[in-house]
């Protein structure tokens, strides 16, 4: 979409306000490019509005030559309560935040199963966030919006869910029916961006420009940042790290291709070589992986071997990223209990052994810890940014 | 660098009228988000300072409901003479363009090696645009600044060639040693950044915001273009696609390290599996893949197993730029007369079996052939975009 000036001013004013937390009006012509007059107007339009407000300290200048310290201009965190949900494996997590990305209450919910049904899914999704608006003092009709992650494919523009193993049929207008199901407006979108989107707002990224985000969980997820905004691909099946082929004709993916990384370092992957030993009986997915990596670090040659390979294969594939993004920084971000066997000091050092060396020091490899609800949080971001748009496009065309 | 606003609308408004050509005023001030009264006031500036000027015809205005003709305005070709030279493995091709781009004349040069000292392969530069510069009627003194396109890892803002095939040298100073040799502005960069370039100001990316541009030459390069713009990556060392893992511990590549893409299809890896034929002679390496081209076709099946997995591997590297990018198109670039069998139907089709199904068409992969001219015009348009930063940043700051 093309939009006016005035609108082009609105949004990159209202996002370096949300970058910075809370800003100076100076800093704010300063790092958009506007002038002063303009930015006068727009944060006096933006306060009339209710999205923005005065913070109740000074700021001190960005700028060292004008030491005086402002009036920092922030998100009004009242203007909306926001609602985000990650659906994961076996639950679905939620969390209400403000308009200011503060969090007011949570909520985790065990899922029925995978593969549900559209308007199944959706149902769940509404208990969950209802549990999560009740744990914050406040009702369904409090929210604003809500922002869905879903692992898989999704089309975030169309609001389409093109393949997710949380829902039954592919190419699913996810979007319609999980607004029709929360009477709210939503926002799908593939939940490896959503946990970019909370480094970005939240986490390691807050600042850098060009960094990305691996996740692994049952699946490995990838987040692009660059330019300090989430890039999507042209058809939202980009980012799709876990299918990145390692080997030419190599192991069978649930995907049904074949040299998938996630074919070489999912539970499934290394589980399906497991059973392979001798006496080896099939139990709960989850406590065999812990049997498994235990057998690995006891010395247990078999277990070993498995355990090992999928370090390097993981190792590869962080440093295929940096020989094709060259970025600032890798944050291995998620819960990362169940794997950090592939967080290891010695997988980070294996990558350096595979990237192309420039002559000058590699990308930071950071790991960062959270939990589902950190991956609430990203939607919840993502739906903000969402209900800021609508209502920026809403004061109308170029006033100037 | 953080520019003041009148800067920024000097290098939107630039860039603008660079990508469209001819343009009239009110498409500037819709297509940059700047009033009216700004876009006036600086393409007065740029006219002022020589870079621009009215075009002779009229042209139609870009919004369907004001239909009449307007008064256009075009880069100043006069304004500047640039050179562009592309270092190959055995000729260095140079152009000369006017500030619009136009080709003025060009010539090409033999190189008496590879892995130069640097002020030798400077002094070869020198001599190849000074012939260039007699092809367009005019003389070293005449051109303003020149853009050199080199093979290897290049951090083109610091002109600094980490390491290139044409330099005996690791972390040379090339741009400095450059200036010195040819007594001008001189601009450096990895050459498959240059080609995409090109490929963006001239060539099948004009008008497109995200798309890849994938060069095979003795070594296999990536350019990569998003939001219309080429990425360069942190350190200078990203887009390397030709060290791509693709076979963990796989084949030994020239960079020392295993398994990477370019040691499977570039020439030299080809070759050396040609090698262990009964009764084969190393010849001179263009031969000898003509050779093997031949005998593939005719159907040996040494010689067909080689091309075949080559072709396999060429198309696994492409699927996974599709299932990480997601790109509008993908331009697989250059002159490719001794690739062709890469660029083959058969190879684009493999690379839909490998890509993360979306429920939508893939990206359109075209092949643009083109010889070592177009590099060094796309080497020339980035000498014009530094010339052109440089002129604007000169005509100092804020006057609004």
């Amino acid at each position: 979409m093309i939009r006016d000036q005035r609108s082009q001013g609105r949004h990159a004013i209202l996002a370096e306000i949300r970058k910075a937390g809370a800003i100076a009006r100076v800093d704010l012509a300063q790092r958009t490019g506007l002038s002063q007059a303009t930015v006068t107007a727009i944060t006096a339009e933006l306060m009339a509005a209710g999205l923005i407000e005065e913070s109740p300290a000074l700021v001190a200048a960005g700028d060292g030559r004008r030491g005086r310290p402002r009036v920092g201009l922030q998100l009004r965190g009242a203007a909306h309560l926001v609602a985000g949900a990650k659906v994961a494996d076996r639950t679905i997590s939620a969390a209400i935040v403000d308009f200011a990305g503060k969090l007011l209450g949570e909520a985790t919910r065990p899922l029925p199963g995978k593969g549900l049904e559209a308007e199944a899914l959706a149902a769940e999704l509404t208990v969950a966030t209802a549990a999560a608006a009740s744990a914050a003092g406040c009702s369904m009709a409090d929210i604003s919006g809500l922002g869905v992650a879903l692992a898989g494919i999704v089309d975030a523009g169309a609001g389409i869910a093109r393949w997710s193993p949380a829902l039954a049929t592919r190419d699913t207008p996810f979007r319609a029916v999980m607004e029709a199901a929360a009477g709210l407006p939503c926002f799908i979108d593939n939940d490896a961006n959503l946990v970019a989107m909370a480094e970005l707002y939240f986490g390691e990224g807050k600042g850098i420009e060009d960094f990305l985000v691996v996740t692994v969980e049952s699946g490995v997820g990838l987040g692009i940042v660059l330019g300090g905004r989430v890039y999507r691909g042209t058809r939202g099946s980009g980012a799709e790290f876990g299918h990145m082929k390692v080997q030419i004709d190599g192991a069978l993916c649930r995907c049904g291709q074949r040299g998938c990384l996630e074919a070489y370092i999912a539970d499934y992957a290394l589980l399906r070589e497991a059973a392979l030993r001798p006496g080896y009986r099939a139990g709960d997915p989850q406590e065999d992986m812990a049997a498994l990596l235990a057998q690995a670090r006891a010395g247990e040659p078999m277990a070993a071997s498995i355990v090992a390979r999928a370090e390097r294969i993981f190792a590869m594939g962080l440093a295929n990223l940096v020989n094709i993004f060259d970025p600032q920084l890798i944050i291995l971000s998620g819960e990362l209990a169940q794997h950090d066997y592939l967080y290891d000091a010695k997988v980070i050092a294996m990558v350096a052994g595979q990237t192309v060396q420039a002559g000058t020091p590699p990308p930071e490899i950071v790991v960062h810890r959270w939990d589902d609800l950190m991956w609430a949080r990203g939607a919840a971001a993502y739906a903000i940014e969402g209900l800021a748009a609508r209502a920026l496009d809403s004061l109308g065309e170029d006033a100037a």
